[in-house]
Parts: C-alpha cells; structure tokens; sequence
C-alpha cells in the first residue's frame, strides 16, 4: 500500500511526464540538508534502511489505481499511464551516506538515479522517512554527549507523532547513541535493547508503596528500578532501601533532581547499597542533562521520552529534494535553482570528508585520501548487499563524531563546518547560471 | 503486530499483576491534558478513530510472546502469563470526547474501564495516537482562523514525523478545518479531498518554464496550477497569463508574498483571468497567514507544510493516562497523586460543558442541561456505533471553535478557560488527599 503515500503532485506530474514522453529520461535527484535543524551543529544520518525497504516494495494496489483514476485531476490521462502504475517498480540507483554519518548544512544525505517518474514519486516518503530518524538520531547524540558517559534511555513513544514513530523514533535514538529504548517493539524488530521501570499506576494500584515494591521486586529480581516520587521521593527512597536487594535502581521522576539524587544516594549508602543506581526521569533535555552531571549529582542514568522523540527544540529540519540532472537520449541537461535562500547546484555529486572540512564534488571525481560518503546502495532495482545493522550504524555514529573537531559536539553554537566545491563543481555551477536566463 | 508497540514496562507491570493476581481488578485510567501546547488556547481532539482501531484489534502474536519470553525481564514469570498473552483480547469500555471537540487545560480526552491489565497495556499507544493528531489539529484550527475564510490545505507529509504520520496528520489538519491534503493515501483511506500543483523538477525537466506550463495546462486542464517561481516569479505569471485557461491558479512559493501577490495579480487581471486564484506556500504559519490576509494581500488560498504537519512550535502537549479508581471485589479505590505539578484527580469523571466555562464532574453525575463530553464508544469490548466521519468531526470542530468566546480563536494568548470542579468531584477529591498520609 506503499504507492499512494506520497503527496498527489508526484502521481500527477508521474502522469505528466508519462504524457509528454519522457518516462525514459534519466533522472538524477538529490536529496540534501539545505539548512542545519536549529540548536544543531550536525545532523547525524538515519533512516536510509527504511528508504531502501520503500523503494524495492513501491507498488501500486488496483484498488489504489482506481482510487486515482477517479480523481478529477486524473481525468485527462490515458489508460496506459494506469497500466503503467499497475508494472510500476524501482529499477534506479541509489547512493547514500551510512546510517550514522554526520552531515552538515549543504550536504547530500542521499541521490536518486532512475527513470524519471520513478525518481519523482519518492521525493515524498523518502524526505519524510530521512529527515525525522536524522532529527531524532542527531537529539539523541547530544544528549548521550551531555551524559558524559551515563547511559541515556530513550523512553518518548507516548510522545512520538504516532506510534509507529516510536518505533523507528527509537531506532533513530540508539544510533545517535542511545543505550537502548522502552518500546517493545522496537527491540524486536531491530534487535535493540529494551529497559522499563514501573509507572506511577503500578504503586497507585497496590495497598502501599511497600507493598508496590515487594512485588516489583519479586517480578523484576536483578532488573528492578523502583520508581519513588509516587507519595515523596525521600520516603520513598527509605522504603526502597529498606526492602534492600535485588535492585538495579531507583527512578526519579519530579522535584529537583539535583538536590533529591544526592539525598537518595546517602539513604541507599547508608543501607550498603552502593552499587545501587539512580535513573533520573522527567522532561530531560541535553541541557537539563548538562546542567545534572555539571553539579556532581550522583545520577548514574537518564531516561529521555518528550524532547527526543519529537526533537522537541527542532522539529523540523530543511531537507531538500531537488532535480540535479537529466539525460535525454544520451544528452545530460544540468539544473538548478538559483532563488535567494532556497537554490540548488547542478549535477550528480561526492561528499569526501577531510579532517577540517567536507570536500562538495562532481559524482566521478577523486579526491586523494578523502573518504567518499555517498556509496551505492541500490544500483538497478537492487540492493547490493546487505545494510549495515543498527548497531554498526550506532558505532560509526559514536566514532565519527568522536573525531570531529571538539566545538560540534558542543550543546552551544559552533562555527559551521567549512564545505568547499571542488574546481569541476564550481564550474559546472558557473555553466548551469549562464544557461540560465 | 500491535501488542509489542507499547512500553516494556506497560507489559512488565501486566506479568505483575497477573502474579500478584490482580488481573480481575477492574481500572480506570484517564487520559487528559495535563497542560495545554505551547501558544494554544485549546486543543481539538483528533486520534479517537486510530485509538479505537487499536483497542479492537489489540493483540500478541506467537512471535512477539516468543520474543518477550526470552528477555531477562521476564525470567520470573510464570508460563501462565504467556497463554494468558495469548488469548489477550480487550473486553472493556472507552469513553471519550467525540474528535472535532475542542478542550482545555485540566480536561479528560477519553477514559478506559477494563481489567487491570487491559487498560494499562494501551497507556503508551493511546498517548501517542491522541496526542499527535489533536496537536495537528489544533494547529490546522489556528491556521484556518488566520486565513479568515481561505482555503488552508495541508502539503506536510514531506516534513511529518515519517510518512504514515504524514498520513494521519493529513486526517487530523482536516478535522481542524483544512481543506484538503496532498497525502493522496490520506485521500483514499479517509476520503479527504485532494489537492496539488507542480514541483520544481517538473518546471526544471522541461526546456523551457512556458513548456512545462503548457504540458501541466494540457495534463490538468481546470485543475492547473502553476508554480511561477522557478525562474522570477513576476516573469513566470507573465507566462501563465500569456498562456491563459484553463487556469485554476498560480502557486507562489518564494520571495515577499505580498508584493508578489499584488504584482501578479495586477498580471492576471490584465490579461483578463480575474477569477484565476492565487496560492501561496513555503514556510507558513498562522502568524505569516495573518499577516498576509491583514495586509489585504491578494491570496486566496494557502498551502501549508512543516509548520502543521509538526506543529512546529509546540510538536508535544502534557496529555497524561493516570489509574483513577481501582475496584477490587466491588470495593473502590481511588487513586491520585498530588505531588507538585503533576497531580491526578481520583474517580471515573464526566466533563460538562456550559456556555462561558467547563465543569468536572464525577462520572455518574448530571450537570443541568450541559452537554455531557465523554461519550460511551467501547462497551465490554464492543464498538457500540460507527465513530462519526472525518467529515462530520470537522464539522463539529468548525461549529465548536465557532461558539466558543472569541478571544480562544485568537492568535495571541487568552485568558485560560474556567474548569469548575463539581461538589461531588472536590468531596472525593479531599476524601482521597486525607486517605494518603
């Protein structure tokens, strides 16, 4: 049921195409950061799995065929445009960054080659699907660098825009550097680590808060966290102390974790459990989460929910989809934008990583030792081999932003990443405006 | 697949239950607005529909009882708990606000009444599924207000948080009182009316913009849209005019929208296509909309995106799912929690609305002749009538904000709305705060 998510102008200018005889033209587009999420000094690449999923499953249902055919904007085009829609497959290429790279403003997260309607009618679900795990994985690094080397949980599908973004939401988190999620789902699907604790409802639903904790306890032995602020967080911490072991950990959920986290762990000290940890819950955000480990609070965990499943300061981030070139019967035809604020340079590109800067090329170039990010993911229809795993794309994530210059890694403002055009790109640039009138 | 898409600890806690034997025990849980979105002086509910999907179709597969089993979360758990999983079905009750129903801080969306574990395995799904959509629609209410009249349609897929939110996002802006989407899915799944124009690529696949112009006008007949910025704006309504009809419109997608919009006007007008319209997008809100129709601007239709398919600047509302009331053996127990800005009232509530405020009440209670909110939509498990359709939610919510005092349906902050709390609700409300030492 893939076919129709996308928006009606894809399927109508499909049409269109198909109509004036150029389904057979060679269409590469790009799909590009035009502008870095606010409050972000990177975007950490992720989703690509689920783009590579769509575009080998793009059909169109006969029940989605005759759903179009219906609609008054269809009623000029031929049957064979239907027929067409009924074969439909990806039979392009697509070349992407890794899951897990850092990007930066002006970059290219992936490229489309294909015939041209079947490059045009993924702009949608690919920006979509691109663009919110790149959002999520990128919040999550930051507060995973805010930890300090605390483990942060990502626990926000209640929050997700929908549930089944709390799913990949919590696919985005751990690449970005999460040590796990809550939701179940999640971890079967992509083999993530899953943690829980107990919600307010459980202690409510008991007798006594004692009582609450006993049964807990016998539930969970070893993985126990006792959630303590239901009636008062200290009281609570006492009763949790009390009962004594097995415990993994208390949750705090309100009130001044600072303060509260270094009263708890005198109580849990005092009662010899020492190894006993503190998770701290609650509207966290990378700042919160700074400002925590800033003070010395004995926090030894944060589970994250709101502010990282929706990236809450940066909901959104300009991601562009844009028609680079065209070949027509052999004939390559550059394009480009060249609107104030919102242009886009001509011509299939490479992204090669320096140290210092990002190198912005011609698709064939070299470019010495520099690493190119953009590699073949599907070429004809096919993937050449298989992804990488989360895991793997949570590794690159961890390292490669471990060996950006330290000022990125910073929650605060840096300077941009400098991103140079290579001599053949300027060029071309310079050749596409002038054909431009 | 739905059983696993909630948090692990949603299912720890049903393992806890069932061996503490408390499965039989019959919950209520809330779901309310703890705090209103950032900017908004009211939320329209929207979700009900997915919710009610959910709780209908709630179940665990061999595979996901397969998967839990294995998780050391689970090692104390005895097999019982699984065959239980196994023939899992919802058989409660769910009241809720109808969508298209505006409401208020401190107010309840809907209400569950199940066996324990039943009604607390949803808490995840029904937080996210509610609370996303209401959020959209709210913001799609806001807009609408703003465009005074014009069409407001949705474009946001591209920026929703993955494509299927884009799809449900599209369902919810209409309940707030757009037009239409672009979501083509959304389009056939909820019958919403569909609207687009022409991208970028199509003017830039063409030699020449009048070329692409002349292919859309000769695709979409009546229903075309140009898109006249690709080049300079003023130069591409030169074009369209000069073509003439059929011509539904042109599409301004960049630059200052209103001298744009004058100085393409004043060219269609001279060219005679007085009834021709003019639509503007990119990186609308409700401010910019505003702005645009006070300043007299000649546009008369907006397609908005990121802003709504997000909501951008408030992407999460305090919406929580508290257990108000347990009953064990046909005694009753009411739980709250009163800890500093995060408190529940006790008991089964109903909300009554009256012209100039709002009224909580306990839920077996009458309130005059005051329009009782929470309706019964589930009975022992059953969906006790077809929910009303989009359609008619849309129309509840356009009457609703309609008779509301005005001051809600502005822009800026109002005063908040008056939340009552009946004489039965603030007696259980001290009962319970005394019984909790």
């Amino acid at each position: 049921m893939t076919g129709l998510l996308t928006d009606l102008y894809e399927l109508t200018m499909a049409a269109g195409y198909f109509e004036a005889g150029k389904a057979a033209q060679k269409a590469t587009f790009e799909l590009s950061i035009r502008r870095l999420p606010n409050h972000r000094n990177f975007v950490v690449a992720a989703g690509l799995a689920q783009c590579v999923e769509y575009l080998l499953n793009l059909r169109f249902t006969s029940e989605e065929i005759a759903y179009l055919r219906e609609l008054p904007q269809f009623a000029q085009v031929s049957p064979k445009f239907f027929d067409y829609l009924h074969d439909f497959r990806f039979t392009g290429d697509l070349f992407a960054a890794p899951e897990g790279t850092p990007l930066f403003a002006g970059e290219p997260m992936l490229t489309v080659r294909a015939p041209l309607i079947e490059a045009q009618i993924p702009e949608t679900y690919l920006l979509s699907a691109i663009t919110f795990q790149s959002l999520v994985a990128s919040k999550a690094a930051r507060m995973v660098e805010a930890g300090g080397g605390r483990d942060v949980v990502e626990f926000g599908t209640r929050r997700a825009h929908t549930p089944e973004a709390g799913v990949l939401g919590a696919r985005a988190a751990y690449i970005g550097g999460c040590a796990g999620t809550s939701n179940a789902l999640a971890g079967m699907r992509f083999g993530i680590p899953v943690f829980g604790t107990a919600a307010h409802s459980w202690v409510l639903s008991f007798p006594s808060e004692m009582e609450s904790f006993r049964q807990l306890q016998k539930l969970l032995g070893p993985h126990t966290v006792q959630l303590i602020d239901t009636y008062d967080t200290v009281e609570g911490a006492r009763r949790a102390a009390e009962l004594g072991k097995p415990l993994w950990g208390v949750r705090l959920d309100s009130g001044d974790v600072i303060s509260l986290a270094r009263t708890v762990r005198s109580i849990l000290d005092e009662a010899g459990l020492r190894d006993t940890k503190i998770m701290a819950t609650g509207d966290l955000d990378e700042y919160k989460i700074r400002d925590i480990v800033a003070a010395g609070a004995p926090v030894d965990a944060f589970g994250v929910g709101t502010e990282l499943a929706t990236s809450a300061d940066a909901p959104t981030m300009g991601t562009v989809y844009k028609l680079v070139e065209l070949d027509i019967c052999g004939i390559k035809r550059f394009t480009a934008k060249f609107s104030e604020h919102k242009e886009s340079l001509p011509g299939a590109k490479q992204l090669f990583r320096l140290a210092d800067h990002d190198v912005l090329g011609r698709s064939a170039e070299c470019c010495g030792g520099a690493e190119a990010i953009l590699r073949p993911v599907i070429l004809g229809g096919r993937l050449i081999e298989e992804l990488p795993s989360v895991s793997a794309a949570r590794v690159r994530a961890l390292e490669s932003l471990a060996q950006l210059p330290a000022e990125f890694r910073d929650l605060e403002p840096s300077t941009p990443r400098r991103l140079e055009y290579s001599k053949d790109l300027t060029a071309l640039i310079e050749r596409t405006r002038r054909n431009l009138v």
